[in-house]
């Protein structure tokens, strides 16, 4: 069931950050109400929740991501702290993004890194 | 010393397939000789086996970095069966795909996917 | 519940390719036998089957993302094929290649230019 | 002649946007004062303005391709509000960014999201 | 007038090889009777003939932006192969793929080197 | 030796800017001290120092490589003055920024070229 969905995505993504969902659901409420749910419903509560790696694993995969994609400093720092919340070292965070440079290229790793010195200043 | 980075980095990259180093140079000896030493002495022996994070948890991060990247099957498949070699499972390989989607996309998980599977056929 | 999203997935996927579905289920049924389904209940049965865009509309999303992604040739190739089936024109589709050339480079739309002359010479 | 692809482009663009091919022209006055026609010219007027789809259809290909590609805020923003200029609604507009998420990941889609609550407040 | 820059584009591509541009018609000549042309008249008639910067210094720029992009290997051959006809030397084009690792990752400069080993077999 | 790449890397960065390994390391120094070593060592003391082309032209590499990948901001700023250091003219960097459009669309070349100009208003 759908809630089942849910519940779990709450769970997995709360692990991360207990803000987060209620911080998406807010800001895309006017114009995409079903949106964070999406991310909760599919992306935590569909995959990120599966047994098959511990959470700090699956943080691991989520910093590399978000680092190889290039995506926003704001969702790498979130999930940089989400890292630390879920047992990483601030070190192993480090070496995740580093491992980075040679398979995304520097650019890449020098904006995660950036992200990565906001989140720890916290 | 560079026959340090050298030794660290054949011993780092050996434990993922002790082939794939010799099938480089081979492959660049006579256009780029330089280049295949070049991913040894920094991918691997400035990066990869930096003490920071076990090989398991590094391989997870190269399959989830050339995922997103969209890097070649070859590649994929080299590293597929390197992570099998340091010691993750087959379905721990697959989840690290299968994650990869909600933060990249389907087209890069099924491309990986299709390299796990020629991976894990032979 | 699960299975009316797998039931709108299955319409809205069969309405691109009556086939496709089955062929991943096939493909990934040995290493990731829920990999196939997760394609269809989330980017079928949750997104693509919402009523917001129509079919068609909905297919020209599907190949400006697969364009500008630089994914897989068959990718586009069933993508293709199935923009003709919910009612495109083959005009219309090389409109829509043609329009990524400027906003992704023309590497991209070469290539997926490439895909669409595979999939109507079928 | 260059002036009829000049006329088409300036009248392709400037429904979506009056005042972008002047803001351009401005920006780059001074460093590249061909670049902003060569915008008008090449994607406006020798593509954006060609017949095969109406300028509804061709603002979604221009909203997939920037949200796929990660372009940057203020672009998205630009096209958004041109995209209800040609007629779409706020929900196509949403439904559009929201479709992308199963092709290229949740973060593009999230930026985008982000690009078009602010488009939508003005 | 839309004939001179045919003409500077054909001089323009024809200096990288004097038969991509009847390939190109050739291969899209069915589907997309207009596609080459647009090549042919923006990327060399417009931008790539500019006197700004000389033959070799451009086709540099041509093969980085294919390497960091992980354009076709057909691709990056046929440019390669441009490259030595402007006057690169095979020790230049190499260096420019080489240097593309740092900036994009060994993974896109592992696939444009593969694609360098092939032209210059030829 | 490790001190010979770091020499030759912190004369081929200075080259480019005096500064901004210090700023670099001091930014870095408490998170990941080692990570702007690799980029001098690496980056510049193994690759961009070496002999194969001119420092002018690697700096061309260096700008599309940045343009293409949609490096951020400040990274194509330093570059672009750097550009001017080892003898590029600015309507030079201009035209390879502009080159990169064709390939990469005009998304990452419009992003570049707003980093020139506020590159060159210094």
């Amino acid at each position: 069931m759908s809630s089942d969905r849910r519940a779990r995505g709450e769970e997995a993504l709360g692990r991360i950050d207990p803000d987060v969902a209620g911080r998406m659901r807010e800001a895309f409420a006017e114009i995409a109400p079903d949106f964070a749910d999406m991310i909760v419903d599919f992306a935590y509560g569909d995959v990120i929740s599966r047994p098959g790696l511990d959470p700090a694993r699956r943080q691991l995969v989520t910093l590399t991501a978000l680092t190889v994609l290039g995506a926003g400093t704001d969702l790498i720092e979130t999930h940089a702290r989400g890292a630390l919340r879920v047992g990483l070292t601030r070190d192993e965070v480090v070496e995740c993004v580093m491992q980075c440079a040679p398979f995304a290229g520097f650019p890449r790793a020098i904006a995660a890194m950036a992200a990565l010195r906001r989140a720890f200043a916290e």
